[in-house]
């Protein structure tokens, strides 16, 4: 599945207006292996060559050669060998014709072209990367040691890569509300079938293969969890609880490479418990708050602020912290229930871009990510939101029973955090609530069909489960 | 999941006795990037590092100075960081302690180490690395350069490795037993669900789903396809139809790593036609054949000749082939229909120990691996079976259109092959029927549960989906 080869060769044109001169080199994915060098993962494009060349085959490189006005893509065409083994497919050539590059040559003509460029000391501008196989094969082509090829990357190219892919265009939206309406139903299939006594696993299995069905894959590794505190929780060995929640942190991906992440959090049993429920909306207001304030000209650093100051003044109410909300947040004190960041941009990548660096994807020269305060460290996002831009929010309350007992240890921002009442906490787990938004002209519009958000609308839900 | 303290320790001893002298270096495997650094394929240990460390947890490495004795594992405990985000686990030490390992050393204390055994002219003993990663991990540490390493990999270490794991233990064919059960079962949601109308996507994807609340994974990437001359075919497009035969190859992977690897074809309607069936009657036979007369001692280059000789004695009943049989075999005009080799080693891989190198798995030194002859190539296993060795019968027929155009046009073994009769199978598509079987000291013993394998059998199943 491609878009029109108008698309590719309109985006191709752009890329070459904004790089001033010299090669550009694109390197598609190849197979990774497993265990074997032939038993290989389900096989993923490089996230920029679908953009520019759309061609969804391994071991692909792309040269546009800015000043010759030259495009070439390099790839061996299928030996009679080959199509015995694997049937006769498309050829190379007529791939790279779909997306109006006329020229193809095989992998190995590639190495001299690099050289030449090299040799004429025209400029060859690559991106880092992040696939040890392209790490040697970049290292080859260019002479450049592997271990600085990240900071040899061309930030003019990362620059005019980023300026593109961050606004999507109408047939881009089609694709990644695509994959967003999956992931409702994915969601809407976790809502119904977890119960007490069974596992995150059983219901993490439904997830994917609600995706399957769709002729879809998991965009990342879905969360599933009744220990939601735990971030980075890809373990789905628990056994669902009646008084647990189950934060569920799952999305889809569309065959042409979009993606999707939501996130909801209910009761394993059918209603929330009444401090579960206040939790949670706290969480929610936050949620509503912080999409309401999405337009362009608006800096996402200050959506962050503003979603952490309703957390503040929700967990005020809650009785576990105290003082004034915009202090307390100037001074990080909600991190100790609010560790990461509001939210990322989302595209062909559920973080999109991420591998071209979080300062070029997020971030400006004059509004540089900070990289050391705790909270704002895990930002990814930061600056002004401009119309065409895709991004989550995606606020959350995370209890971390060893963060607690550090903090308290330290009576660290105590003017603000009531450490007594934060005991009963310890178990409490997590809550987090994530959409996936657009950017408008005049605003914002959550994408998807909408999939159940307040506690009236879950306990639904769970009702109809049991 | 593990097996018991003494059996890492045992393994360890055996190859300690089997290397000479020096260091043995085990890398395990790291993350595997889909489409950025922390976006991550499912984490899949290396199957050396498994069967030696037991330890599922990504980027570690093991040192076993065969001289001092002294075996130390690579890797680094979590931080406070690291236990916000991923929560409090099992610390390396402690998982090290549950294999039999007491010293744990934090990963950058390696490159001095072996910096130290390189210096002092010890032979570093390494295996050949298939991820790209642990080939530039690899090519650090000894300062290879990572076109080198394959070559530069230790045979003495590849050779004790691979005697070692050939032969499996009785709690190993417990797991794989396991593994076979698993796919018998996907196999069986696949004959159901089958049905004119329905994608090859669709079966596809019961067949993960059975392995997934099995809490399996796949061991390599199904193939099921109404093609099944195509032999590499992972695209899952076509829709089912009467008439058509199925092929499905596919098979579970348990949680400790152990495969099966199962293959059926069946028809997409209730039943075979008379041709279909015919023609299943000849691989069954070439498969109940060759399994038969598996037993310690016989080569298996003799199995996969006895097996290619059945297909050819059925194919001279169906007016495919004609003359001797022994002649066409020697002759290798068997290769138009069956391509392949009749099977291979199957353990904590598919193809167990691939990586290693198939002349070591499958050959030795007096019976060196055939690299050229069309047919001979493909076959993976010849050596002399051993009692413990688990292996695949798989015999086929497969019709590929290309190889038959190319062969009549060149007339080729024309005294073999009856050229205008082939003409009507060139729709046919393609017929394997695999079953995994563990070498006695008797005999043999076909693994898992009864799966439906002749014609009657599979109609019986296919005519009650309806």
């Amino acid at each position: 599945m491609m878009f029109s080869t108008q698309t590719y060769l309109k985006r191709r044109e752009s890329l070459k207006k904004q790089v001033s001169k010299g090669v550009v080199l694109l390197l598609g994915n190849g197979e990774a292996p497993i265990n074997f060098r032939d038993n290989t993962y389900p096989f993923r494009q490089d996230s920029t060559f679908l953009y520019y060349f759309g061609i969804n085959a391994p071991q692909l490189a792309a040269v546009i050669d800015v000043d010759a006005d030259r495009t070439v893509i390099f790839g061996d065409e299928l030996t009679m060998d080959d199509i015995i083994w694997m049937g006769r497919l498309e050829t190379l050539a007529e791939k790279a014709g779909k997306v109006g590059v006329t020229e193809t040559l095989p992998a190995n003509a590639l190495p001299a072209m690099m050289q030449e460029a090299l040799q004429r000391q025209r400029p060859v501008h690559f991106l880092p990367p992040y696939r040890p196989a392209n790490a040697i094969r970049l290292s080859q082509l260019t002479g450049i040691p592997v271990a600085q090829l990240a900071s040899s990357a061309s930030v003019e190219l990362i620059k005019a890569v980023v300026a593109q892919r961050s606004i999507k265009s109408a047939e881009e939206l089609v694709e990644i509300e695509r994959a967003v309406n999956i992931s409702v139903d994915m969601h809407l299939a976790a809502m119904r079938l977890a119960m007490p006594g069974k596992t995150e696993q059983r219901v993490a299995t439904e997830v994917h293969h609600v995706a399957q069905l769709a002729g879809s894959t998991l965009a990342y590794p879905t969360i599933l969890t009744v220990r939601g505190e735990v971030l980075h929780n890809h373990h789905h060995g628990n056994v669902l609880q009646e008084g647990h929640l189950v934060l569920n942190d799952s999305g889809a991906e569309t065959a042409m490479g979009y993606a999707s992440d939501l996130t909801r959090t209910f009761p394993a049993g059918k209603t929330f418990t009444s401090l579960q429920g206040e939790a949670y909306e706290v969480v929610l207001h936050a949620l509503q708050t912080a999409t309401q304030a999405l337009k362009p000209g608006t800096r996402y650093l200050d959506i962050h602020f503003l979603s952490c100051r309703m957390l503040v003044e929700g967990l005020n109410q809650l009785g576990l912290m105290q003082g004034d909300p915009e202090e307390a947040v100037a001074a990080g004190a909600h991190t100790l229930f609010f560790q990461c960041g509001t939210g990322h941009m989302m595209g062909l990548d559920v973080h999109d871009m991420e591998d071209l660096g979080e300062q070029y994807v997020g971030y400006t020269d004059t509004l540089p990510k900070d990289t050391v305060t705790f909270g704002l460290k895990s930002l990814r996002l930061g600056k002004e939101l401009q119309a065409g831009y895709v991004l989550t929010v995606e606020p959350g309350l995370y209890f971390i029973p060893e963060l607690i007992d550090r903090w308290k240890a330290e009576k660290k921002l105590a003017r603000f955090i009531n450490y007594e009442r934060i005991e009963a906490f310890k178990g409490f787990g997590g809550i987090r609530i994530e959409d996936d938004i657009v950017i408008t002209d005049t605003g914002h519009r959550i994408l998807g069909q909408p999939l159940a958000k307040t506690v009236a609308e879950i306990e639904h839900i769970r009702s109809e489960a049991f």
